[in-house]
This record gives C-alpha cells, sequence and structure tokens, in this order.
C-alpha cells in the first residue's frame, strides 16, 4: 500500500487548493451593505492633470458615493442607490453621460444606459437616446414598467415620455468642453459612470450609464448598455459596471465572464476580475475598467489604464476615492 | 495503509469522471466542414401544422443549408456560407428575417442581425433597420469595415448604404401572413434564422437575423444583434446562435453562456447546451432554443418547445432537416 501514498497526498493536495481559492470569496466581516462607482477609465498623465483638477473629480464621486451611501445606510433598495448614485454623476458635465456626454460625428449626443438586478434577474437598458435627461432612470423604466429588455433610439424616447422620465432639449447635455473636445476630433474615451451596490437586503444591483465614444458614427452602441457585455448583476456571483473600448468589452462579454468565472471556476471576484482586465483584455489591447462587488460586499475595481475615477464604502469603512493606480 | 484505500479509490473515480467529461469534446471523426441552421423554435402543435407547410419549411431549410455546404466544400470561408444561407432565410417570407419580418406595434418592420467570427473574436451587428434588405449583410459590413460592433437605426442604414449594401423599400419586407397575424395582434415568436458553420481552415461563424417579436414595442430590440446573447463564435469552444424568448436570452446571456461552461468547466458542447436550455432557461419558463457547433464539428440543435425549424450537414454526413422534437 504504501507506494499509493505520494498519490493520495497530491490528490488531496489538488482538492485542498480547489478549496481554498472557493473560500476566498467569503470575508469574516461582512458589511450591511456596500457601494462602488465609477467615472471612467483612461490613459490619462498624472502631471497633465492637475491637483485642483483631480480633487473636483474625487469630490463630485464622492458626492456620488454618499447620496448611495445614505440610501443604503437607511435600508433603501440597491436600485434607490444606483439610481440616486449615477443621477449626481449624469448631472456633473465632469463625466461622459447624460451632461457632459460626448459628441457623434455629427455633433450629437447619443447615450446609453442599462440596469441589471442581481435578485430577479431582470434587466433594461436604452440605447441611442438624445433627448432623456437620466438615462439610467430611462434604463429602470424599462426594466419595470415594459416586457422589453432594450429599447432603441426615438421608441425609447416615447416609451420614457409615457412612463414619467424626464425628458429635455439637446442642449442640456452641450458643454463646452465636450465640444471643444469633438471639434478638435480628439478621442475622449473616458468618463462614461457606473454603480454597483449590495443593500442590507443581500439584493445586489449594477447600473452603467455613458454618452459614448466622442466622433463615433451616429447610431453606434458600446458595452454599456449590452447586458453581459457592460453590466450584470446576480445575487449568487456579483454585479458588475465596466468602462472602457466598447467593442472589445462587447465581444469579451466583459461584466458576464467576470461571474461565469466565479460560477464554473470556484473563483473569487478579485481572481476573476484581474484575469479578464490584465491578462484577457491586455492580451487584446483592449484598455478599461471594472468596478464590482460580491453578495459578501466585497468589492473591486480593477482596470489596465494609468486611471479609473471611482469610489467606494461600505457599513464597515467610510467612503473614500480615488483617480490613479497608486491612489 | 488500508483504510486510505476507499477514500483513494473515491479520489481516483472522481478524477476520472473529470476526465471523462472533457473527453466528449472530440469524435474520433473529425468532419472536414460542418454546418447548422435554424429557422426558428415555437410551441407549435403537430396537428395544427399541415403536412404540406412542413414540407415546404423543410425544402427551404434544405437549399439554405446546400447553399452553405457547396461553399464549404469547395474550400470557402464560414463566413462565405453563414452569410449565403442566411440570405436564403431572409428573402423567403416563411421566416421571420428580411421579406416576412414580423410587424411591430406601429405596424412596421424593424429588424436585427449580427455576426461573429470565432478566429478573430471581431463581431458586427444592426439593430432596429427598416430598409436593408438582408440585415446579416449589413453585419458583416459592421465587422468588416467599421471600427464598431454594434450600430444601431438610421446610423445603421446611412452606414450600410454607403458600404454596399442593398437598401429596399419597406414594402419589400411585406407579406400578408404576418400583416394577418399582426391584425390579430398574435404573438407570433419564432421564425428568427440563424446559421454556424465551420471550414476546412477550422474557422467557426455565427450568424442571426431576426424581425424580433410581433407588436413589440418600436424600437424593442431582442438577442439576436447582442453579441454573448444571440450570437456567439470562438474557435476554441464553440459557435453558437439562438432563437427564443429574446428578453430572457439577454439576461441570461445565452449564447456566451454556453462557451463559458466549456471553457471554464471542460463541458462538452452538448452538454452544456443541454444545461442552458433544459435546465437553466427552462426553470425561467423561457422558450426558445439554440443551434451550435465546437472546433470539432460537432453539431448541437437544443430546444425546450416542441419545434425548431433546422437543418444540418457536414462532409461526414448529408444535410438533412427537422421540425418537431422527434423527427
Amino acid at each position: 500500500m504504501k507506494k499509493y501514498l505520494p498519490l493520495l497526498l497530491i490528490l488531496l493536495w489538488s482538492c485542498q487548493a480547489e478549496v481554498e481559492d472557493t473560500k476566498e470569496q467569503s470575508t469574516p466581516e461582512k458589511p450591511e451593505w456596500a457601494i462602488v462607482i465609477h467615472g471612467g477609465a483612461g490613459n490619462i498623465q498624472q502631471n497633465g492633470f492637475s491637483q485642483e483638477r483631480q480633487a473636483e473629480y474625487q469630490q463630485k464621486l464622492e458626492e456620488a458615493i454618499k447620496v448611495g451611501s445614505v440610501i443604503l445606510e437607511n435600508g433603501g433598495t440597491s436600485l434607490e442607490a444606483v439610481e440616486a448614485s449615477i443621477h449626481i454623476m449624469e448631472n456633473s458635465p465632469l463625466f461622459n453621460a447624460g451632461k457632459g456626454a460626448v459628441f457623434n460625428a455629427l455633433g450629437q449626443n447619443e447615450m446609453d444606459a442599462s440596469i441589471m438586478d442581481g435578485e430577479s434577474g431582470k434587466a433594461g437598458a436604452v440605447a441611442g437616446v438624445r433627448h432623456i435627461k437620466n438615462p439610467i432612470s430611462a434604463a429602470i423604466a424599462v426594466m419595470e414598467k415594459s416586457p422589453h429588455v432594450l429599447l432603441i433610439g426615438e421608441g425609447a424616447e416615447e416609451f420614457s415620455a409615457n412612463n414619467e422620465v424626464e425628458i429635455t432639449d439637446t442642449s442640456w447635455f452641450y458643454t463646452e468642453r465636450r465640444w471643444k473636445s469633438y471639434e478638435k476630433m480628439k478621442q475622449d474615451k473616458h468618463g462614461t459612470v457606473g454603480c454597483v451596490a449590495l443593500d442590507k437586503q443581500g439584493n445586489i444591483v449594477a447600473g452603467t450609464s455613458t454618452g459614448g465614444m466622442t466622433m463615433k458614427m451616429p447610431g453606434r452602441v458600446g458595452d454599456s448598455p449590452i447586458i453581459g457585455a457592460g453590466t450584470y448583476a446576480d445575487n449568487h456571483t456579483c454585479g458588475i459596471s465596466a468602462t472602457g473600448h466598447g467593442e472589445f468589452f462587447i465581444r469579451n462579454v466583459v461584466a458576464y465572464d467576470v461571474a461565469a468565472i466565479m460560477k464554473y471556476q470556484g473563483k473569487s471576484i478579485q481572481n476573476a476580475a484581474t484575469y479578464v482586465i490584465q491578462d484577457k483584455l491586455k492580451s487584446q489591447n483592449a484598455s478599461g475598467g471594472i468596478i464590482g462587488l460580491d453578495g459578501q460586499g466585497n468589492i473591486i475595481m480593477e482596470f489596465n489604464t494609468t486611471a479609473m475615477f471611482r469610489a467606494w464604502g461600505s457599513s464597515k469603512q467610510p467612503v473614500a476615492s480615488a483617480v490613479f493606480k497608486g491612489d
């Protein structure tokens, strides 16, 4: 029998290794609630970005995450927190979503947004809308009040108008900074906004809102309104909101891929996120990042660019924000 | 040492079981090429569907798959085969794609299509187009001639017109049968078309084209143009085209889920497809099906409805077609 012993030990060790990886998912101190947001990722040079400008972004990010945190602390739902936090960023000209959305090749704003509820698996999204003040609220209306998941263009706008979503003139979205960027025909990919929250009831919701890509063709839709690519939520795995080069994020089904690795390989959310962003996307020269959290309130913020505008908080830790990698 | 023996045997058996499942993916007789198509899935009562009508469908399905088979046999690419096979179905009034597309709540045809190349990972899609004769060709143009993956509405039409994709009057899509269905406000969900092909070079391409759902809201987009939901292809795993209740297929990221189960759990394409369609979707009362094939030319056609219009063939087996479950 002795000859079996080394084999037995190897087999036992390999099983043990698997079990350990699965265990990573649970932390001893599960927070009652948790929330994480992003305001886009990009390759920004730190020395070309003034401290005043960075402070301005971080102040707005912290304002947004505080609004969501208060809702969660008071027992509100993750859906309410995600909508309220994203509204702050959509209404700020600093980000490429709602007011401040970038311009397409015709000089128009065309916006996309999506939401997914990790408890029910329900989802809603709009794409190519031009007159909806807060696209994330239109996505929520599609999820809650229509039999559909994705509505585009004028159909999405008419549905929104009929469902108490605020319609606005295109001039609302105009900002001089984005117009200058358009006029210079610069690429200005960062600035998509997103939020993932876990509420006291244990439900995860993820949402994303964007103006898309500067100088994009009219009608171009990126990953933000695509469930599975830009947004995904499932209480059993995680919630994810993505930002980056949307075409690659669609092709790689980025948001769902993190959940699939957790579900089918038993990896932790951090291991899954690192693999998708640092290995898979980087090998394709696809830049961007994701934020997310799992059912235990473990927060991830993973990006392969120099910067991702981000903020986070939970019942166990005060809110904080950061921009660059080392921050 | 004897006390370890049962444990050792259990461990060895469990490892063996895993290895066997992985092995299922390769068959001893790999065909040089393979192709599979669908013309939609639905809960059709066999006794309400005349033999003449069934023969008419099967004849058209076999015409479509033969066109693709000849291309593959002559060394053409899977992309060429998928486009040609889908054209036959888009141009036939029998299916809900191109000519014969269903009507939305305003009595308009709004069509969606997508394509993905499993070698490069590139993809293209259009949604909400109303004047493109063959939406699958517009999707291919987006993949090959634009920096984007998904174009919608008028932007998609203008891009197509500028890229030699045939534009047509809305009257081309009109068929009396679909109009009567619209007038009766009937649900008529089946009829989406799709094709997955493996060529002699070992490359997999998957494509899907649809008119969507009868009486859908204007602007509604289902799973067909969503990479990961309605269409997915990766030479390392499989190609998939889906048909069914699109909202559920989006929320479950159906096409990519099959590939993810193969990649992350080492399951065969058949095991992965059975799990997604018969377990996961069925438990949500989500009806529909998928067709697909892996890099070894193993074909799957899995549906949880009474019928899926389908045809298949390879260098090792003559083309054949079927409609109902037992066929």
